[in-house]
């Protein structure tokens, strides 16, 4: 099954356009974690589980497990959710950015190694270092379009001919990358006016949103900017905001992820 | 010692302005190599121990190591180079580009894990994705400019505001970026005179050429177009021409990746 037809049934499935993002930062943990060499194995298991009916994806932070050598714990996260929850869609949050050969090693660390349904990727040095990912035909390509960062706009919101970066790489994706119907793309939640504007250009793509949650987007104007006609369209990314819910020391950090995710997911459902 | 200071005394040291690229392609090492669960590692070392007079800087390409589950071995290589090279700069060429908290967990990766001196990084997503490498501020940013594949055109030669994105970019790194002086470009060898033209903006930056070798960038116009006025400035790298040098089954890859390495470094230093 490709990645976009196994989104769309997770979309169903679970009638939600909520993505679980897995950013494990040791230091926020609860403390059980901490000194477990496996811990963030152990602690994303226990959300993946809490979290497994409310969302439509998983997506993994690659460079929090790259920091603290912990390949192993990420390998077995994705055999996890592979296992468990084969009908989710995985996504390896990597954005990597290279030519030809080397483009293809990225290809196969996040196809083969990690078993990834999707992998996000840089536009800035063009298409040969994307199109290494499409011999993977049933994978994804989720290319950076507009991020949700502050600093974005540095290069993003550039006049190219009458409008900026950000929507000629949508134009570009729309109309010549995406001949294989593999590619997504992510556009931050902290725009929604630019949100409405990819959405216009590129018809039903997926669209991959961060921002929301702990930065701050808004999930109205978020939903009603990028959803599809019939409503989905979307993988809306929480991350800090779900690991994290807990408040308290001692409060048990899965109920209190799975509380978080299921609002969010309700937010979302109101305004699709 | 920053990593700037550093480079500049190996130019000096080594007489060289050649980066020896790591790309280790299991496909392509020599057959001895192949069934060593260590053999990456093991023909990296003979690769640095044959060149490590003629080189500026060693350049291990982390994807290659990514698609082989290989981190403990390039975690050896890193060591090896800076315990028995101390003074060649180690450069991680993994063109990563996240926010914030994010970008800080790949600067970990390269500075802290890798120990490298200098990690290459794409702009995409702006200054906040470039400024956490630089609470590091011994290492340096290597940032992505004017790529040497052809697609790079896709984007980097988009009109902005009467000069191409790649030009804006340097100007961007030169003017604003480079506040603490760590930064340097990667601009390709296909393209001499674009090399120029970012020699023109940035002063006396350090540049990370790829492109020539088996890329087939021509030498002397990439060391007329990229020198600064003392003969330095670049570190021009070549990775398969060296690596994989041998022409023949059993002839000794080790001796024939120094050969190639030295006219390399001789060539260049003809136009310098």
């Amino acid at each position: 099954m490709t990645f976009i037809n196994k989104l769309s049934a997770a979309w169903t499935a679970n009638d939600s356009l909520l993505c679980v993002g897995l950013d494990p930062d040791l230091d926020k943990l609860p403390v059980q974690f901490r000194n477990d060499p496996q811990g963030i194995y152990h602690f994303c298991r226990e959300i993946i589980d809490a979290t497994a009916d409310l969302a439509c994806s998983f997506k993994p932070q690659i460079a929090y497990f790259a920091a603290l050598s912990a390949e192993d714990q990420l390998q077995r996260i994705c055999d996890y959710v592979r296992e468990h929850y084969p009908h989710i869609p995985l996504i390896m949050d990597a954005k990597r950015g290279d030519i030809g050969a080397t483009a293809r090693q990225y290809a196969r660390e996040a196809y083969d190694r990690y078993g990834a349904d999707a992998v996000t990727v840089n536009p800035y040095m063009g298409f040969d270092s994307v199109e290494p990912y499409m011999e993977w035909s049933e994978r994804g390509v989720i290319i950076l379009c507009r991020t949700s960062n502050a600093g974005g706009s540095d290069l993003q919101f550039l006049d190219v001919g009458g409008k900026p970066l950000y929507q000629h790489v949508a134009q570009l994706v729309a109309q010549k990358w995406n001949s294989n119907g593999q590619c997504a793309l992510v556009v931050g939640a902290t725009f929604p006016e630019e949100l409405a504007q990819v959405r216009a250009i590129v018809g039903d793509m997926p669209l991959l949103v961060p921002g929301i949650g702990a930065q701050g987007g808004d999930i109205a104007a978020t939903v009603k900017s990028g959803r599809t006609t019939n409503g989905t369209g979307m993988m809306i990314n929480s991350s800090r905001a779900i690991l994290y819910a807990a408040q308290q020391p001692g409060e048990d950090f899965a109920s209190a992820a799975r509380r978080v995710a299921e609002d969010t997911r309700d937010a979302i459902n109101q305004y699709r």
